[in-house]
């Protein structure tokens, strides 16, 4: 598969919730850290999403958000995977930051210069790379 | 309308479906191709959404995938357009990629460089612009 | 709190509309704008989300669109703040756009530098920042 996202994770279904137009999926990845997509109810019926499939959960780097403090504080984002800063690319506005999961699982984000000097990110940092569930779109072969 | 998101496709509402606390509304734009927003129920009431009104669908270049081959693979995003790259810019740390679809449409993404080398992006090559519904914002004169 | 979001806007919840997978949350911001922020039910009842609670609304720059002038349109994204532009920094394919609000708060967008040119942009401008529901992850603490 030939597509743009950076991050595509490689995962099982583990658990279906279904709405009226939203089904929230998760998706345990190879590395043992578990994703939540939400797509559309129809999308989730036309791919047959169920539990023991194989799927790619596909994430856009400017859809993910770094923190490597959270102060006490609890998000309501339902992805927040923990990882080592591994690699920092400085461009004139923004940066990509590459983070690289326990379980070897690599999350490329894109975020501005200010915040790589706010955060002070440097590499061999611990991080915790946040996208919400609705960033998230499923592939299935 | 002065606006920043890239791509404002106008259209035709040509479906409704309604949620608790979402709407899917379908779109159909003037050069044929059919877009897909999942908008609040209460903005779907404020805006009086129902089939047959003219609609710009908006969405920010950043939200847009572009994929060159799926290789056998489904994608639950539901907005996925076919056409031909026709531009590209390139930044330091991200590129903008100008997609012309077949109805004449154009579609604008922002990728980053490492994609458009992993993809091998040309200007004259197939390309699909691939973007979830939650990303469309719907205007109404 | 040390997180990458270039918007975190503290407020007190006003207001919770229940759905069976999504939850809508209103936050009024100290300076008096309201926020709507559509999150997962599972994610709003972890974090207990009731109103008269402090939470933190966190966007990012990316998924925030400019309107200097809608021109008679209405929009679907339930978040339109109005403001003037503070701040410009330009790179070489997006721009950081800060716009102030009446209220005080301060939003960050990145929009590519062709809005920029196309809307005219400048410092001292009126500007409207508009962000989806979807687009907003709450934390509490």
């Amino acid at each position: 598969m030939k597509i743009s996202a950076r991050n595509q994770f490689k995962g099982v279904v583990c658990g279906v919730t279904v709405g009226v137009v939203n089904v929230e999926v998760q998706v345990r990845l190879n590395g043992g850290e578990v994703i939540v997509a939400s797509i559309t109810k129809e999308s989730a019926d036309v791919l047959e999403i169920k539990e023991g499939i194989e799927v790619i959960a596909l994430v856009k780097a400017p859809q993910i958000i770094i923190a490597t403090d959270l102060g006490g504080y609890r998000l309501s984002a339902r992805n927040q995977l923990q990882g080592t800063v591994t690699k920092i690319i400085h461009g004139a506005v923004n940066s990509e930051i590459d983070i690289t999961l326990s379980g070897g699982d690599l999350v490329a984000a894109t975020v501005t210069n200010d915040s790589v000097d706010t955060l002070g990110l440097n590499e061999g940092q611990a991080a915790t790379a946040i996208f919400k569930a609705g960033s998230v779109i499923l592939a299935v072969c």
